[in-house]
This record gives structure tokens, sequence and C-alpha cells, in this order.
């Protein structure tokens, strides 16, 4: 078997819009394990929003640019094919940060079950009895975001209403859940009809709008009746626009993402409107803040005791949406920026 | 003794910037008491940058637009000049919501000390040991909303950097002092040099910056080499600018007040940077939550058994800015939203 990994990097910075040429699929060439190392071969990996600030050059942000021509990293599934590591052996599947790339060679570190780290070089082995692509969603990165945000962030209590964008997406399908859970009233805000009726039928939100529709911010009023008290915020903009005037006294945003505006090259033409963020704030007393997984890993483990009971009793539904081939995870993740994917974007190899 | 009452009204809504025009000294006639009731003279009232937006009709908002042609609400100190009630007697000094007029009738509620209320109807019998306009400053609504706006959620710690705007005014002198105790580092912003050397010399903070020098935003900077972990914000529009990209991942803004943007007809032309608000909150963490004394009065009589000691102590000071005579109030008024006021600005009858 050849030992090669073929992987996509970066050709170009995207201009705004990621497009299919600013990605290149590479073949490179792999060296002999040293000491310690073991060859990890992909089966699947993550495509995520947060990936596309990083593929902005210069980035002064909690994570640094992608660099060109290098595989982009990010959350994967592997299996060990080759091994010179006592604590891990051929066969084993590990959780590992190794990104859009087929095959590579990690340090090997030994992260205890339970502990989360997004460098190739440590590896978590995946229990058997957990289906291992539910680390890389509702039982990893977007699920522990999800969990901390709602909970830490937003603190529900029952009765109130939630509002939660991206509403069928990795992260916003925990939150609309778990709200659900605390005895909310759950909307979302979702992008087509297909993924309204699969909220509001699969994952038992109260209600759901479709943010192509027209009438959105009306739409979105109706259905909060006592006005909005939790907007998880995964998209800013236009949405967030929506839900905002409806925030209730004393209500809570945390701001997990602004996908509608990663890809703008330069912000929205006036009137300037943070004077109503701020001015608001005030009035109504919110709390809005922001928040990414990062904070929320010393609590991994106590979040994976919370959160896999639910996984395992189906009362925390978890779609996914496998893509096959490395090759189609440029176009995946273009639509992913857009919404087109429906439930977890996984690309398989 | 003529019973009368001289109160300023509204003429007209302020169209932008109050202007005197607005403003009208008017003699309205007094009842006699029924049972129950008292007369107060007021000696001093309060004028505060909240009342700008109360002078907006039709606010949907905390707290109700002020009415045309009525007395202008506010905390007021006053004394009893006729009593109907067994609890009040004449010459007792009590705290009460009278505003902008000489003199009115009150139910006479009985408030505990401790107890904060801003309705004419409640009264609050201030001990005779205590400077009675501190009522209306370090141990009233401003020091309230100081100390649980700083301390509740600004969250500082020894050696975080905070920065106050509005730094030597009713709220922001008592912020500035609150963190010095709790071993910050303080900046404050302030309007004119004369006000940035009373910050240094007098409040104790470690710099000042001018407001109005051009290069506001570079001194803040270099005032700020660690970052701002604590930006107390009471004003908003471009010290709000100037701060906000000096914040520290983690960092916390109580949103206290934008009185930048209080008399603006509309908002500022682009671009929008609530996009800015919101993704630099997610990539830095940051907590933006806005505050008024209101959620605070509960805690009102703990805040006073915490603040006193310090003002008999000498070690947070607070300066008054009186303005005698109910005629001054309109212009004081004015001149306060411009910053021209210097500490607490206070009507003396």
């Amino acid at each position: 078997m050849a030992r090669v990994n073929k992987a996509i990097v970066l050709k170009s910075y995207p201009d705004g819009e990621p497009i299919p040429d600013n990605f290149k699929l590479v073949e490179l060439p792999l060296r002999e394990l040293n000491e310690g190392e073991v060859l990890l071969k992909t089966l699947f990996f993550s495509l995520d929003p947060y990936m596309r600030p990083r593929m902005t050059p210069g980035l002064q942000s909690y994570i640094k640019s992608y660099e060109l021509n290098q595989p982009l990293s990010g959350g994967s599934i592997c299996r060990v094919e080759e091994s010179n590591n006592a604590h891990f052996e051929k066969g084993d599947i590990v959780q590992a940060g190794g990104g859009w790339q087929t095959r590579f060679i990690s340090k090997g570190n030994v992260l205890n079950y339970g502990t989360m780290s997004w460098s190739p070089d440590d590896l978590q082995k995946i229990p058997s009895d957990i289906k291992s692509t539910l680390f890389l969603g509702s039982l990893g990165m977007p699920g522990l975001t999800a969990q901390y945000g709602l909970m830490g962030i937003g603190e529900p209590k029952a009765g109130e209403t939630v509002v939660v964008s991206a509403a069928t997406g990795a992260v916003g399908s925990i939150v609309g859940q778990l709200a659900k859970l605390e005895g909310c009233r759950v909307v979302g805000v979702a992008s087509g009809s297909e993924k309204c009726s699969y909220a509001k039928k699969e994952l038992g939100y109260d209600d759901c709008i479709d943010r192509k529709e027209p009438n959105m911010a009306e739409n979105l009023k109706a259905a909060c009746p006592n006005g909005v008290d939790v907007y998880f915020d995964n998209v800013g903009g236009e949405v967030f626009w929506a839900v905002f005037p409806l925030m209730n006294i004393h209500g809570r945003i945390p701001v997990c993402g602004a996908i509608s505006g990663y890809s703008k090259k330069s912000l929205d033409s006036g009137p300037d409107r943070s004077y109503t963020i701020l001015r608001t704030a005030t009035v109504k007393r919110l709390k809005i803040q922001g928040l990414l997984a990062f904070d929320a890993m010393p609590l991994y483990a106590d979040f994976l005791k919370y959160m896999k009971p639910f996984i395992k009793e189906g009362k925390i539904k978890f779609r996914e949406d496998i893509v096959k081939g490395i090759e189609n995870a440029p176009e995946a993740f273009i639509d992913l920026l857009k919404g087109k994917n429906f439930g977890k974007l996984i690309i398989e190899i």
C-alpha cells in the first residue's frame, strides 16, 4: 500500500467567499516513523464554519491563519496504520486534529478519554461502543460549544423562550434540544422548509422560522409571543437583527459565531447600528457574551458524562451530513458557509 | 410664606440637543394636605444624564417619557414643611423623588433607611450625621450604579486594567476609586485637562486621557500597555471605539450609559460596526452587559454598609458641582450633556 498523504491545501486566500480555485488537492510524501510516532489514516474529518476566518491571512485572533500550501488542520477521526508507540497499536481508532488529509504522522501523545485537543499530536482513543463520528459532533467540539454556551452563558430557565440560529446545524441542533430538556420554548431559525420541518418534527422545537422567507422577522416575532430570553447566535447579520428587538429585559445572547459575515470583504454600509446594540443592552440590561469551545475544554470530561446518556437514550438526536471523498471537501465547505449542508458536515475518506 | 411650587417643566420635547426654550419655569398651586400627606420643600435636586432619554416622547424603555408641562421627576433632598403624617415631622430631612420643583405634596410612605425608591411618595429619612447631598451621589443612585456595575458585572481583579469614561462624573469617579481599592490599574477618560489632572491627583487614577485631544485613541493605548480588562462605559461613541480594540481576552464591558448618543436624531452613518462588536465579542470572549441602578435596588442596604466607611475615612472622594437656583437647572442640564459639569451636578434651591 502506497504510503501517500493526499491533502487539501489552500492555493490562495479567498477574496470574499471561498471558491474552488482557492483549494488544491496535493499528494505529499510521508517519511518513515521516528520512535514514539504513529501513522494515522484519516477515516473522517470535520468541516466547520470557524475554518473560514482562518482562511484570512494575518489573523490576530484566538487561532492562527492557515498557511498556504499546508494541509488544513481540524478535527478528525483516524485509524492507526503503523505504530512506533507503546500506547497505540495498529487498528486503534482515535480522535486527532489532523484535518483535511488522508494520512499523517503524529507524535502520539496520549490523551485520557475526556480530554480535548486539536493538535495532530494529541490522540484520544475512542471507545468501541460509541460511533466514532459523534466525536466530531454531539460529543465533540460542536456539542461542547453548544452546552457551554447555552448553559454557562445563556442560563435558560424553564418557561423561557430560547431562539437559536443555524438551528439544525452541529451546534444549533444541540442548543435547541438541550433548551427543550430545560423546559424552554424553543424557536429555531434555519434555511429552507426542509430544515424547519426537521427541527419541529425530529428535534422537537416549538417552532422554526425559515430565514429565506421575506417576512422572516415578522414570522419570528409571531413565534415568540413572550419575547426572547436567550438568543444563541451562530450567524449574526440579518437574523441577529430580527431577534434583537424581541429580546426581553435581562435577556442573554451567547455569541458563538457570525457566519453571515465571515466572507464579507468589508463592513456593511450604514447606518452604524453599534449604538443600537450598546443602548439596547443598557435599557434592557442584556448580557452579550462571546464564547469559543477553547474556554470549555477543561469541562470536556464533565460534558461527556452529561451528554452521553442523552445521546444513548435518543433524547438528543444528531444528524450528520456525510460527504464522501476528500476531493469533495472544498465544495462541501463552500456550501456549508451558505447553509446548504443539513446536519454536521463530515468528509468520509 | 406663600405655599407655591416653582417647577421646571418641559414646554416641548428637544429635537436633538436640548435648548433652553424646551424648558419653562412655572408656578403651580398647592392644595391643602390630606390625611397622611406631607408637604416637602426641596433643598437639592439631582440632574443626571439618564434624564435626557426621558425627554424623548413615546419611550419604550425602562422608564416612561416625561410628560409635557409636568414637573420633571428625579432624585431630591427635601425638608418636611408641613406634616399630616405621624412618621414625619416638620424639619425632617428626607430623600424623595421630587425632581425639578421647589415644593410638592407626598403621600409620605415610610421607607426604612437603606431602601431606595424614586417615587415622590416614598420617603427615606436621612441620618443627621451624613451630608444629605451624598444621597444624590456617592451614597445614592450614582454610587450604587457604580458599585453594582463594576463589582457585579466588571468583576475586576487585582493587577487588571480598568478604563472608565466620564471618569470624574458621579458614577465614573466611584468606579475608578473602587477599582483602585481592588488593586487595579485605573485609566480614566474625561473632557479637558482640569478633570484629567483631578482624576490623577485627587482620585488616584494611574492615568487619565483627555477625550478632547485629537490623538485620544493613541494616548489611551499608550496608557494601557497591558490592554484593558474592564471598560466601564458611560458614554459610548468615540470613546467606546477607542477602548474596544484594546480589550483583552475575557474582558468585561459594563454598559451604563451612552451619553454621546442621547441627543442624536438618528444613527451615525456607516459603516455598520455592529458586526465588529459581535465578532470581536466572540473572538475575545468578551462580556458586554448593560446595567441600570434599578436592578441593584435590593442591594442598596448592603451597598450603604459597604460604601459609608470609604466615604467617612476619605478613601473615596466625591466632588459635587452645585448650581444655585431652580431657574438655572435647564442650562446646567444642557451643559451636563456636553460634559461641562465637574463632579455630581446638583441644583440647590
